[in-house]
């Protein structure tokens, strides 16, 4: 599916969201039953449309004419909610469509969440959906609020919003109904208004994907929040967080199943393919998705992107009223990545003429106790390290006794003063009484200025922040060496491969033929099917050589004495050719033996793997990582799926723990990582244009100083 | 010193937390002054001793008696709070020796804080100390606080507390006076009574693990809080750290200067000797200190230390009335090193016993929405888990609308209810509209059950009160392997150290000779100081030998050539002999040659290393690690401080990263882990015997397979 098809298709959404009408399948009117609550809110909220219960039981409810079924209902419906028990639901789902209805909501459960009979049944939902091309959000989900026609589709969301400071700040979809309605509450109340609101449920037809990349193309969504279990199709999901991308919209996801047993879970819970969670990492980095800890972190990020106030680095001045706090939060800016820089010699001396003598105006400024006697000191080094143009950001930490004896102290109007007039992000962390804080971070809400208690969310949500920025600028960034690939490498490899059966292995000979195609480097090698080619090929690539023994049946060439190396004489050519021939027989007789691969011996090099391997939700995925025990004993392999963007390739070495080796120990040259990222590349190019590749091990790759190259060693390809 | 020195010198801080009678010299009456609090603040707040203000310009000072100077006072004073210009400080303090005070608090500021003239005064201070045995807090201080005599000599704390749910639960030591303070307000607002609380200022006497110490042995205190910026004396803060633990106190300290930004700010804050983070971490997994990030999780530990219910293993059961929320926090759980551990088949039963067909009795346990309409679903699901043999914890997490409706959902008191009724930690995760939540918060709180809103800080307190609990039982556990060090070994060593210089570098033979006097295995050789005496020496070990240039003036052997291996045969030995001699000559022709050593070739095994180090504040420390890239490109080290036990030997290696390599990668056997506990702990011995080992380097120790040993094959050691 290309770009323009799944952004076609997200048309088909805007029934469930902007519907003109809605019919109430299974309606009544008690507001703590699921069939009850939309008739209620819906009416209660003033939606702009018509509303069509439908309940053969009632003439009428709430004052609106019942229907005894939705093809009693006079003029066209758009969206229709089936809130009918499991039994009725396809019957009523085939109405829906006969009536022309263009989205569903099934709040209904009992379908895969059950197990494999329900799963059946939920499967007539998918058939019926993709015959008739109505669109479904469920089963066994909450529904869908929109403020846009104040639709209340759902039974998470009693009732509109009393307030809210900036509207349709956020679109939200959630993989779990309760903590999704749980999540909405919360920031519904810190008057974050919502532009949308989806709890996907099952996901028979429409998933994930397809809420966010309705989001991301809806222009009145700013930033796009979710809570994701697992994603369905993974294609879909890169190009909805593309849209977002290109639509310059954050994705704040809450993304659950980190650990083993947490995947087990997420998975009961919704039936929910949850997939590896490297490879999730990876395709948020891939894709700049925040990555959110904790509902507080969420929170605290919104102000910031409500007033576009997104940190343009990852420089921070922490301004504190005692010395042992600016020293706390500069351990927590540290280990969250934020810099805490030193400040410029004249913001300093700005500082030292305002501070008393004994204060630091180092970077954490220590303000100290002349906050007492002075209260708008704060005030102005707020300005004053805000204005170092070395500075992205401002934390400041102090206690307020606000509604404690009033004006004392700091005065927050004057810290909201401070903060409005910046367009950098200065964070308030506000210690106190209980009460007097709650009421100052209530002050500081309102006003949309950054502010919480404890620092550990405030400086993740800004190192969040930051790192979005640095993925949007490196987006752009084309400086980048990215490889041309030759035209007609994939017709070379196509030929390759067409004879090839499902599952086939290939030799090291023929996976080298592939990647030579695709322009990565491999040894010079000929195969000899006699000594006496073997003995030629030898002189032909210069002594001395390695052998290897060919043979789609001996894969495991090393163990079962099918390699030999540092053969140095024509003679030894010859003993080497016998002996391997010899060893392939008696390791198995039956082995087709294709001859014996003469080959250039490589110097030595730092040792590295380049590898494709699949994934069953996002597809092709490349990895690499430093050879032997940095695999083995450490796991220390970074990964993306394709496309793999030179930045990605850059930033995957950079991830290696072992990164210090190709930067140089001992004295060592550095290697050569733009060869390797370059290869990288092109291998990620391979996995791109032969999805059928679903194993590609080049093991060793060995890299050479700067400037010198790297060089695959040993390959192996293995097919769909 | 001995530690029952330690502890008698803890009586000397009595008189400054228990006073009868207090001097305030520079008094004022004005509350907003530091020379204005105390007096205030230990009339109003009824302070059971003599209080005598000292201020020449008054006759009388809140209708009590002035004095014009402390000789004056008519009775004796055990406590003297100095709050004079610093130019004054030294000669009241003088005036204070004279009077026969027994302890001092100095508010002053303007000593080594502010540079050398600064630090030159204080350096009197503490000579005056130490010749008089009166014991100073300060100066630079905000001083003490003691709730047993009303205490209240500071001007950090204005009053005593309101209310006090647990009297005496916390003694409190801050070596940042404004943080401390701030901390004190927000702990004592929970109801958390202090028993002591002093800031420490800069330590001229008294310091931090005094005060910690006096905490340890003070019967009226029940778990010691502190924030630490650096300790002076390493051996003390040891002894300390110790009396704790004999006295069953947790103790929990924010611990700052882990980043280098912050470690430069907390030393030019307080002037503290900021050391190694590293020594500091190791330190606090030596004495089972718990470190704490945030003032939020140390506020939740506390409930949980007053009511006796720290968790006796890390096994976790989680109730969530969502899938989602149980799901996020089975992940938070996993990465914080808890257990979320399958439940009882007798438990499982019990569950779907009460709970819906469709609700998950797997951990974590999803209640569902069923919560809806049976309000008391969650206790009896509560009662269950917490029953369960296997589960060690349990988090439970709803949604409350609390003062919302009233009874409407979950009753706040049925959870407090099983809470008080269970001898393990029911901690409440409550969501909710934030007014609602904030009630619900305060109502727990004065039950001391444990309750938050975000998850983080609740999972990091189990956890750290789990790992607590881990190292009291291992403390007790005597079954780990301790090695018996020869009884002759000190002697052994003295002699060879005794005629050294200080400075000096042992040769590796010297060097080994000090390891086998403790026992650890090193190679068998001799050293030969001509062919024939190498050739017998080659005989005697049996071939094939290694051979070595010594000279204490060649360190770097392998670099210059005076390292030869795999020597098999008489002729060898001689050429090897003479080629050494001569690369020795080569490199430094006046090099004192001591001969060559002739050695075993040891098989090759694991590569590690073990050392000794030297911290300025701990002394000596043993590190390990595994040898070559693994130290160097991954600084992939384990360190302790000495003493190092059997717990912390097996400890050491289970940190390291590349441990998987000792386990035994590829088929390989595992390696013989408890012979290099074995090596750890005689290392530490040696260090702990001699001092004056500033450096001890074995590298590499060959490390056999289990049961076969390991050996150090080149050792080295720097005396001080």
């Amino acid at each position: 599916m290309i770009v323009s098809d799944f952004k076609r298709e997200l048309d088909s959404l805007t029934p469930l969201f902007l519907a003109q009408s809605i019919a109430i399948i299974g309606a009544s009117e008690n507001p703590v039953k699921p069939s009850g609550q939309p008739l209620v809110a819906l009416t209660r909220a003033g939606y702009k449309g018509h509303i069509y219960p439908v309940n053969p039981r009632h003439k009428t409810l709430l004052n609106l004419p019942c229907y005894p079924s939705i093809d009693d209902i006079p003029g066209p419906v758009d969206l229709a909610i089936i809130a009918v028990p499991a039994r009725l639901t396809i019957a009523a789902l085939r109405q829906c469509a006969d009536k022309g209805v263009k989205g569903v909501i099934i709040f209904t459960s009992g379908f895969a969440e059950i197990g494999s009979e329900g799963a059946a049944e939920q499967q007539k939902m998918t058939d019926l959906a993709r015959a008739t091309g109505l669109r479904i959000c469920g089963p066994n989900c909450m529904g869908i609020f929109s403020s846009r026609n104040r639709l209340m589709a759902n039974f998470a969301v009693a009732k509109m919003p009393d307030r809210v400071l900036v509207p349709d700040l956020l679109g939200f979809i959630s993989q779990s109904g309760g903590f999704g309605a749980a999540i909405y509450e919360v920031v519904r109340e810190k008057g974050y208004g919502f532009s949308h609101f989806v709890s996907t449920g099952n996901e028979a037809d429409l998933e994930f994907s397809h809420y966010l990349g309705f989001m991301a193309i809806d222009p009145h969504t700013k930033a796009i929040g979710g809570y994701l279990e697992g994603v369905k199709d993974g294609a879909k999901f890169l190009q909805a967080a593309d849209l977002a991308l290109d639509n310059g919209k954050p994705v704040l996801l809450i993304k659950a199943g980190r650990s083993e047993v947490a995947a087990r879970a997420a998975a009961s819970h919704t039936g929910a393919l949850v997939g590896s969670e490297q490879v999730y990492s990876a395709v948020f980095k891939q894709k700049g998705i925040i990555r959110v800890e904790s509902l507080e972190e969420f929170n605290l990020m919104l102000p910031i992107i409500a007033k576009d106030k997104i940190p343009r680095g990852r420089r921070v001045a922490i301004l504190a009223t005692s010395g042992g706090s600016g020293v706390m939060l500069a351990d927590k800016c540290a280990q969250n990545g934020l810099e805490v820089v030193p400040l410029q010699d004249k913001t300093r001396a700005a500082l030292a003429a305002v501070l008393p003598e004994f204060a630091s105006t180092a970077n954490p400024v220590d303000i100290t106790s002349a906050i007492m006697t002075s209260p708008n000191l704060l005030e102005k080094c707020a300005d004053l390290v805000l204005a170092d143009p070395g500075v992205d950001m401002v934390i400041v930490t102090y206690w307020t006794a606000h509604g404690e004896g009033g004006g004392e102290g700091i005065r927050l109007d004057n810290m909201i003063r401070v903060g409005n007039r910046t367009p950098k992000p200065l964070f308030n962390l506000i210690w106190g009484p209980e009460q007097a804080v709650r009421e100052a971070l209530n002050l500081m809400n309102d006003e949309l200025i950054p502010a919480a208690r404890e620092a550990d969310f405030a400086i993740r949500a800004l190192a969040s922040l930051a790192g979005y920025n640095e993925f949007l600028q490196s987006r752009g960034d084309n400086t980048l060496p990215a490889p041309t690939i030759p035209a007609e490498a994939k017709q070379k490899v196509a030929d390759i491969l067409r004879h090839l059966p499902p599952g086939a292995r290939l030799t090291e000979y023929t996976a080298k033929k592939v990647l030579q195609a695709y322009g990565i480097p491999v040894t010079r090698e000929t195969i000899a099917v006699n000594e006496a080619e073997a003995v030629n090929a030898a002189a032909d690539l210069g002594y001395p050589v390695a052998m290897k023994i060919m043979s789609p049946d001996i894969l495991h060439k090393t163990d079962t004495g099918g390699v030999m190396l540092n053969i140095s004489s024509p003679a030894a050519v010859r003993e080497s050719y016998h002996r391997l021939m010899e060893a392939a027989l008696a390791h198995n007789p039956a082995a087709n033996l294709e001859g014996v691969l003469v080959q250039e011996m490589l110097p030595g090099g730092t040792e590295m793997i380049v590898g494709i391997g699949k994934d069953p939700v996002f597809g092709s995925t490349v990895l690499t990582g430093l050879g032997g025990i940095f695999v083995e004993a450490l796991e220390d392999v970074a990964l993306r799926v394709v496309p793999v963007s030179p930045r990605d390739a850059e930033e995957m070495l950079s991830e290696l723990k072992g990164r210090k080796i190709l930067d140089g120990l001992r004295g060592q040259p550095p290697a050569d990582t733009e060869a390797v990222q370059e290869i990288i590349q092109r291998v990620a190019r391979l996995a791109e244009d032969f999805p059928n590749i679903t194993e590609l091990d080049i093991n060793p790759l060995f890299v050479y100083p700067r400037g010198k190259g790297a060089c695959a060693a040993d390959a192996l390809i293995v097919l769909e």
